[in-house]
């Protein structure tokens, strides 16, 4: 199993985080975010160009939350439990969650890139787009707030898929002034507490610095 | 089974397209997009207050796509075949595809609302948005474009959810100037024709006709 990507990218953390919980072997090929993922080597296994993309013999696939269901389910009976056992409907309902590409996701990723990426390459961060995305990401983490007060996680009692693809972008906008959204909801705040002590995650921001 | 939606939201239509595929009966309420979406008694349906929401039971989701694998795997033997059968490696290769959300839809939902809604409300239409939702979405159309060269739909050689969960935005967009977009490109050209001319997706053009 070989994992191509870049340790900073967030969509390569999210296979990472996957591939510690379920324990799996897997070899990390480096990817140079200098311009490699745009090259015709890699436009093979990825033909949008971005990172991360992953190899299993024949298998070729890219998109991190395809990645991770997949090696969530091949390897099901090893290492934490990621997905909801049972039936259709209980899956489901971890689908639904994990449907925080289209709510989480966009504002989040607009502030990791204005708070955090900016700064980190000398940009100056647009503060209209942080004032706008921050008040959408208020509306998402309201919705949260009310979930986790009756579900410890966002699908179930358990820690899923539905929670890990949060981790990448909470990790860095706790490192950052975005940190009140969550501090500020009693339930987010404790789950973004409990999720990222998680020890797998502890081994992605690892491989962070060992390249540091 | 219940669904909540209006027939002019793409998010509803992604989901009455796949129940039409599938040949399940169900009752539709609709839902006045004044406001009723945002009541009390919808968020209880759907706490970011977004058609659509779907009922079976007990069971009450919301999120168009996680609706849509919900009822092609409860029904998978009814129907059009929306799911790959096999192992997870054919699923992983479908799940890949099915992240149009990342992709396709960024954009293509930028364009409908500059094409089609905003001159359907008498708003002025923003070429600088058009220009660069066009620029964006010509760049995932070319990776459809070569995929779609080697393979007859997104995922294999039948049409899937992959191919369906597109059509609410490209049937807006072929009524638009972006129609140019899809027209350049042969492989994409023929799949846009043979994908919005199946029956299911008629009956859901019949529902708009009908609140016309």
């Amino acid at each position: 199993m070989e994992v191509h990507g870049n340790p900073f990218s967030t969509s390569t953390q999210r296979v990472l985080a996957c591939l510690y919980e379920k324990d799996v072997e897997f070899q990390f090929v480096n990817v140079d975010m200098a311009g490699e993922h745009k090259s015709e080597n890699f436009l093979l296994l990825n033909p949008f160009g971005q990172v991360p993309a992953f190899e299993e013999g024949d298998l070729k696939l890219f998109e991190s939350r395809a990645i991770t269901q997949y090696i969530s389910q091949e390897y099901n009976d090893k290492g934490t439990q990621l997905l909801l056992p049972g039936s259709n409907k209980t899956m489901a309902v971890l689908q639904l969650w994990k449907e925080e590409a289209h709510h989480f996701n966009p504002p989040s990723t607009k502030l990791v890139f204005e708070l955090h990426y900016k700064p980190f390459f000398g940009m100056a961060t647009d503060a209209a787009v942080v004032e706008e995305s921050e008040a959408e990401l208020a509306k998402v983490l309201d919705v949260y707030e009310a979930r986790l007060a009756e579900s410890k996680y966002l699908a179930c009692d358990h820690f899923t898929l539905a929670d890990l693809h949060h981790l990448p972008n909470i990790q860095y906008l706790m490192g950052s002034s975005a940190k009140k959204l969550f501090d500020s909801r009693p339930h987010v705040s404790a789950w973004v507490a409990v999720i990222t002590a998680r020890p797998a995650w502890s081994r992605v921001l690892d491989m962070q610095k060992q390249k540091l």
